[in-house]
């Protein structure tokens, strides 16, 4: 069964509790089981994880890379405007990752329209809500069945 | 029947003769035949239109705007980068538009990283080839369902 | 009788439907109407002209320049900020502009605060409303008759 | 009866013997005189007050705030493009204003381009030579009548 | 007995009346009252003195420079983004002074986020209120007395 | 008892080592003990946590936000100019911070003079040296009491 | 006979009658059968489009991509500093060009020294007057016969 | 007898005060008297003046304008690198200007690297210590004489 | 036996593996063990650590400082241009840094020629592949023996 | 006969020998041979000269300035964008000149897109290979026969 | 005899005969010979120096830093803003430097406007003509008499 | 016999004389003959070189790019961040180059962070002292045997 990575970054474990008026009541571990439902329905076992530090997500990224993904799914939150070294991660583990954002970043502060992140990914999704990550989801499963 | 919009922009006519190793070999008409069959399977019509003028892109929007449109998906090629009228457009028109780009925008030329079209919609999907289209109908359809 | 020239940039032709509560509900048709009543009044003739169009509006200008007008009066809406060309054609016309934004495009986002347009007209009103076509055309009916 | 103030900012002392060829051979005096009938015949009161101190303009803007006023016109010369101070007390008056130039700041130098004090006015009139203090006028007058 | 001086800038004499909602209902008076007493019973003599010049506070300063004070708290309000001349007098004046403002500058306006006269003050206090102002002298008479 | 949280992140675990003429030669421990007998005679309970991972500071800032604490203290060290994920943990933390910096950052190098925590605070206390911990304290204790 | 292309953009309809003393008195009609003479004298076929129109320069350019053209000439006017657009038109036409302008924009106006459509173009004159349509041509011709 | 103005501006009445070991010992009085002397050496009058008022150096210039003066030397001091409305006044005066600095503003901070009055003056002299004042008047009396 | 530390940051735990073309085939393991190997050959013993964690370098910069250590080597990786944290922590430590990094960073992406922590190190060495880290090494040996 | 210059800056001696595949197997001698011969079918006398040396460039351009000659071609090659004084003494020369560059300088690097020369040349030509000094000769001869 | 140096740098030969308007109709031999003379009656002796070469500068400058000078003027011309070898030439001589330029550089376009000679000069003076020499020359011979 | 180059930039002849607590205090012929005693034990022939002119640099690299050089160092000194026809004449040599800086460029001024040649040189090494000289031949010297 083909494997696929879904990260999510800084302050995502708070989903559902902070400014639900604007990510919605839904929670990580909700988010996480339903994506893992529409994998699975689509063929592919989803490997969910989330972490608030920056080195954890590139341990991660590290051990991804080693192991027989066939693409990966990263929402760095915070970390997409300020993190080189995640980048470089990104871009060392060969293989494709796409970018998303529950957010439009790009109406936001200037500071949210710039992404180090997007540079190592094939693509980037904003302001779909979380509806961004199954559409990324299914771009990687169309692409790699 | 529900209505949603798909504008493409300056050289999009071109889709499939122009530069094939990024853009595919699938011509614009192709392109837009698969998208209406795609909506009219998710229950929506879908009107299309391409223009290289700035100006009938926005007489598009403004007729869009006072016809029961649900919502719209606009991929304003390099209009993105330098045009005010099509964000005053897009944001006068009072219906959701989601901004597409083929290639990845965020790892090409400086000048292509600034959107300002995007912050008049509520999305932006970028990268994902000519699958972003049907990645933002998908995202249309299901809200507005 | 002398003849004066009102043009109006793209997205006009949506006043008085687009935000009333910023542009007012008053349709371009009866602003033009108002306009010419009150240019006649004055004892010039007003010439009317709007498009969504940049090269329109480069063409029109192009026939007023060779037209016997006295001077004109522009409001470039969203080309002000991104038009050379249009300020080239303001410039090489041979009569004189006023530039009128019904908005005060000084408080607003950063890059309505340049125009490249004002640079060619002897000067600019911003934040009357449509207060600011009457204003442009008392000064320049006073000034030439 | 109703009162709206006239103030001009540093060098204004000097209209009619400084360059005279860009700012015409009125005086500081004459032009209030004339603006003080234009505003009786308005049905208006008009204040007028001239000083080349920005403390003293602030002053007087404190003043105006708790004396009455329906609005007020200003031309802050110089102080347009350096002084937060002025901006602060504009938009804490309490009152509409509406920001005159003489000349057209958007053609002079780069630095006269930009305005701290347009963003706490209603509006701004620039290059209408001293009929824009006319234009001001009979906007405010028609506003509060 | 010790002396500390209390300086306010630009628009402060509006305290109370001015955007309450923001800087409270207190008037300067009465503040200054409160911190005079905040001062004697700390052992202190507080001297207050408001302006909108920059000249007067330079002049204070100035004045302040030769007259045995201790050290001084400084709120220059619109002047801290705009004034080298302000900065001077501080660094030039021999005593340490601390700067305060009553709202967060830092999540304000980003012309309000660079202040030149910080760099001549050992510290700066932004966001507490008139809580700012107790807070300064609280440091200044520990370190002093 | 009500609860406020001490927060200090990179560095600040050598306080007393790193350079003592500029901070002064209490260790962390020291100042966490003193700010405790501060609370405490204040009717307070304070929490008290130092990181050098930014992860962990938001791991923490995430479990206080659940934890029924009135307000927190902050001092985001080497974070404050470059984490925007810092930010976004205060920001959705859900009570009110106070950023705390020992030594004046507005009159450092160019890069300490931009906050990108402050944004998400109330306020910022800069150059008291260990007092201004003391100062955020009271203003708390006073505004929470 | 092989055939070259000459488009001409906004503004350059008013050869001759505006500002001549710049631009020279000949007409674009006259500068256009001047050029043909003097390509087929080179035994090419001249192929000669103005429009004030970006859309319809595109539009050209689109036509011209697939008629069997060896070459372009093109002076983009003012849309070479703006249009993102006609870059994309012309370096996905598949044929090469040459930009073309009659003063130096190199010692105008800042905003005129970048080019976007230059670097799509494998050269750019400027400053020759009408002479560097000729050089343009003669370079063209040599190359490809 | 001929006469030429000295201005100096803010700070500079704390001469010989304010950091000798930078300014001197001289004071501003003692510079003064000096200068006068120079002048009258010269076979020129001298009049000085010194304010820590922008307004205040505005009306003396506008004074100086209609008063029969051959030239004058300005220290603008702070106001050099923030004042547009000096910056005007000196413009606008119809004599000649020398700008002196006392230190050698080209070598402290950045933001001392920028003269507004500069550009107003037909020189500026900088690092001479009090002898550039000299230098100043020796220049205009040869000039002059 | 003198100590140097040998510190890597984030992605070289994967050297060797990602993009060989580049970073040459040798592991971080194998690098270790020769840079062990050269320091014992010079007299010092040689502490090496890698991490993907900013705070664990930084806590690890903590504990070298106060453990007898001559010197260190880094090589911040991703962290160079945005960490001020690790810039601080350098400082603070009391010792002397070499930064080395593998490739020639001066001739990479715009953003990797900016270096946070070579400002707290006595030198940088770029482009030189692995062997920058022994030419660090032994100019550290040299000094220190 | 009449005169018209040919200089050639730094590393344009290598012309041949460095990256053919850009610049053409054509050495300088050969390339000098070729515009003399072509200068001399046009009834012009062409004096060629080539240094690496700025100083040795100016002190050419200040001999020819005082020789009689008509005008001048030249390619400042690196010194286009670095060189002030160069520009200085193009402008001081009392003769006109065409720029050239070989490649097309606004495609390349960002630091290659501004010229200080070109300030001070009638106009540029960028692109054309070698052509481009055929092209220029042929200008200058035409203009000046 | 005490010994101090003027240097000249670029175009500086053709002083007289370029742009004599702005620039005098003194030659530099004459401004030499003028120079010297006032050099002896003050009791010094000038040594003269003038190179279009910025190597030519620099040699002389390292020659004369070891040859028992006092002090030196120099005219850096072109090389003011572009020269940082010039720039490390004088502050590395030992010896005190003014940097003198005929017309006044800070009114001129906006690249003249920076200096790096200054930084390593103790002073400065612009715009006072050739006057600006002798001023400089009497400044060094009263400070080192 | 191999061979090396080694080229030393502007005022690199007054080394051992100039500013020696920075620069050490040995001159440039013994730094020179201590390098070419370390290339002879490696096996290498060194070529020493030094100019204060950069033309003169430029033409020893053309001479150097013709002769059978393997590879070269050079110390660009001040023209490292000026020069862009320096860098050309680097990378147009057609061998490798290393950029050595006996001080550490990265923590001085601004203006001397950014460097032209680096990025025709495949490393640089800066802040090593003379020993920077000596790490890069023994780099070159591995590489190269």
């Amino acid at each position: 069964m083909k494997k696929i990575a879904l990260l999510n970054g800084p302050n995502l474990d708070r989903l559902g509790k902070r400014e639900p008026e604007i990510y919605g009541s839904m929670s990580l571990k909700e988010l996480e089981s339903r994506m893992i439902a529409e994998a699975e329905a689509l063929g592919f076992a989803l490997h969910c994880f989330q972490s608030n530090h920056e080195g954890a997500l590139i341990d991660e990224i590290s051990r991804i890379a080693g192991d027989g993904f066939n693409a990966g799914i990263i929402n760095p939150a915070g970390f997409t405007h300020t993190s080189v070294a995640l980048r470089d991660a990104l871009s060392g583990s060969g293989i494709d990752w796409i970018e998303v954002h529950i957010s439009n970043i790009h109406r936001r502060e200037r500071f949210r329209r710039h992404s180090y992140t997007a540079g190592a990914c094939i693509g980037q999704i904003a302001g779909l809500g979380l509806e961004g990550y199954s559409a990324a989801l299914r771009f990687l499963a169309a692409r790699d069945s």
